[in-house]
């Protein structure tokens, strides 16, 4: 798992709004440090890399996205209202997942999905096993219809990725994100999860 | 509309084969010529460039779904059913959808869903039309719980394609498939298929 110093986050958030702006593969480290006002030296003793500021911003999105979720989950909340708030905050974070091209740069996903030994996949994996221990105490309470707990997990996690990407791809989203885009995936994202929660729903 | 005539069919169910095994960007039409036993100006008399025999072969095997629905649609059956038959049509016919890069052809996305005048925008309209036709059939019966039909079928579809794309990318796919990686697509795809339409049943 990555553990991001102070310094590192510091450099995450400028080298963030360098990413959304201009997207991650026309950024370079040069950038990132002029607009630190470091030298690129200093950068690289923090990084290695453009591609591990990448994947630190990331994982600091994902953290932020837990630690909402953990904020908005209240005590003697069934099952049900477990899965159906983590998807909502979920859906208030798709800004900055969709940002960093979470959704829609493929030699991402490639990081994220088809390298056992990445950080990132660790990140995501954590997501799954939230949303599968909530899906599971729904059943057992009764508030989520019987299923697979893991399996479906999987399928809401995979399915609102693949809604997203498609979304994005229609409204036209090629590396460059206007504000209204934004407001438009968030709120398609929202209607996806709300519809796919009625499939849990029982 | 696409209309395709006897000889267009035979040159595209040839040149289908060529698509499924090289992709569609390592396709020639001197390639294709060579596997009719046609000249290339005999080729080019039929389609105007290789776009239009994909395009043709997409529409041929998106008729050939419809027609299966076609059959597969009893009288008798409720709107809910309705819906359950076409997506479960739809999920047999995954293998050819994929085999033309549907699903993970990015250039072919934009051709879709980007371009208004588009032959195959068209086509794939017509899906949604259906669709949208069976699940207000379904509200009206009470099979189907309550919901905007057109909003529904939308996300539904987007929904399908979009964690078919994930899916099949998450099976390391890459121009290539396997017939493992077509059988775990079409299996995959039908799961979630079915998640879905538990989030319509009344």
């Amino acid at each position: 798992m990555i553990t991001l110093t102070a310094e590192q986050h510091k450099i995450i958030d400028v080298a963030f709004k360098r990413f959304t702006k201009f997207g991650h593969e026309k950024t370079t480290m040069a950038q990132i440090a002029e607009d630190l006002g470091y030298s690129r030296t200093f950068l690289y003793y923090y990084f290695p890399d453009k591609e591990s500021i990448l994947k630190g911003a990331i994982t600091s999105r994902i953290e932020k996205y837990f630690q909402a979720l953990e904020k908005s989950l209240k005590p003697g909340m069934n099952g049900f209202k477990k899965v159906e708030t983590m998807l909502k905050v979920k859906c208030t974070c798709t800004k900055d997942f969709q940002a960093l091209g979470v959704y829609t740069n493929m030699e991402l996903f490639k990081i994220i999905v088809n390298n056992p030994d990445s950080d990132l996949k660790q990140v995501f994996q954590k997501e799954l096993k939230y949303l599968t221990s909530y899906i599971s105490e729904g059943v057992k309470d009764g508030s989520v219809r019987k299923t697979d707990p893991a399996k479906t997990a999987k399928l809401i996690i995979d399915g609102l990725a693949g809604y997203s990407s498609i979304t994005l791809r229609r409204l036209g989203y090629q590396g460059k994100l206007t504000a209204r885009d934004q407001e438009n995936v968030g709120k398609h994202q929202l209607e996806y999860a709300t519809f796919l929660l009625n499939g849990l729903k029982k």
